[in-house]
């Protein structure tokens, strides 16, 4: 650390703020640090700016959180491939994958209807595509809804990992003479070594399930 | 509030202590108050002694919240009327019921794989239930893996009531003129007041997509 003093005019001029810039600021501390360090005070430090000032571009942490959610989600290409089927399967696990990649993220997205731009796109997107599969528009609305709900499961699925208590947790656990009728895999992450395998089998068994339930067929 | 001195002796003795009681008091800090109520100090002061006495009984925060997970799942009867199905929807109807009650303690369901004796129990229930409906093990075990994953995402998605700034958010999209092609209803609240049949038509999805998508006819 260098702390000889440097004269104003010799720093660099500082970038403006912007929205975009807080969010991108918001994601990368959330990528490096963790979401515990993820503060308003945090990000203004990152950004050389008083706390106060970040209150022009984002209301608060939850509306930093929403805003990085919907960064996140705008660069989710659409896929143009093939039939509305696999469109849709690509679409999904892009989502999941670009959402898991931030830790806690996909969290965000529950309990809140999403009103923000990328967030619609998407789902506005499923809703083409069901469409294009022949279901009807009330199926095609609720199945969207249901495939949002799914994207933000398994993404805050995969984002965290087990800390150490819970991976010594899940040791023991497996160690132990079996209490339960059904011996299930205790270790997920191993459980998933075939994780891709079972992911793209729930997605095959909802999109199954969506196509044979219409809304309307009581 | 009676700030008169009151002698050691005639206080009434206290509740020994109990991971038991610490959890149940997690869980009325949480209903009362909310999620960031919820502090190991906050549930030392409820209890009348010191945050290092419950280190005794619970190891973290998130270890209370795992404990306060396993204890409202504890509480989730296990059905016995009806075939199969009519018993995995009731089991999967009651366990969000119980979870959404309580802010935002679904989320704690998420990227840790349970190890706790009543989510073990829950999700063997559900693969002994789907084994009577003729799935087969891998089938039935990967979807009590997805069913108890849409547990928590409804029940997270449940129990979020949108704040103000965000209800604000809502009533002004909607007064938007549509910017998207498919105009999806956008108050999530006013959209499931018609809430239970989308549930329930999720649901129903659901199992129908696992009954019709065995996993080892790939």
């Amino acid at each position: 650390m260098n702390a000889a003093p440097v004269s104003r005019r010799a720093r660099p001029a500082k970038v403006p703020l912007s929205r975009d810039l807080v969010i991108e600021t918001g994601l990368r501390i959330l990528d490096t640090d963790g979401s515990t360090a993820l503060t308003m005070r945090r990000v203004a430090k990152e950004l050389d700016t008083g706390a106060a000032s970040l209150y022009v571009y984002v209301a608060n942490r939850d509306d930093l959180l929403t805003g990085m959610l919907d960064h996140v989600l705008s660069q989710v290409p659409v896929p143009t491939e093939g039939d509305w089927r696999a469109r849709v399967t690509r679409l999904v696990e892009t989502a999941i994958e670009a959402l898991g990649r931030h830790d806690g993220l996909a969290l965000v997205a529950f309990g809140r209807y999403p009103t923000t731009e990328h967030a619609l796109t998407l789902i506005e997107e499923l809703v083409t595509l069901l469409r294009e599969g022949g279901l009807d528009p009330s199926t095609a609305t609720w199945a969207a809804d249901l495939i949002y709900l799914h994207i933000a499961a398994e993404a805050a699925e995969n984002s965290g990992a087990p800390d150490s208590a819970h991976r010594a947790d899940i040791s023991r656990r497996s160690a132990e003479p079996p209490i339960h009728r059904f011996p299930i895999p205790l270790d997920r992450q191993t459980h998933r070594s075939d994780g891709d395998a079972r992911a793209r089998w729930a997605l095959r068994a909802l999109l199954n399930g969506i196509v044979a339930t219409p809304v309307d067929a009581r």
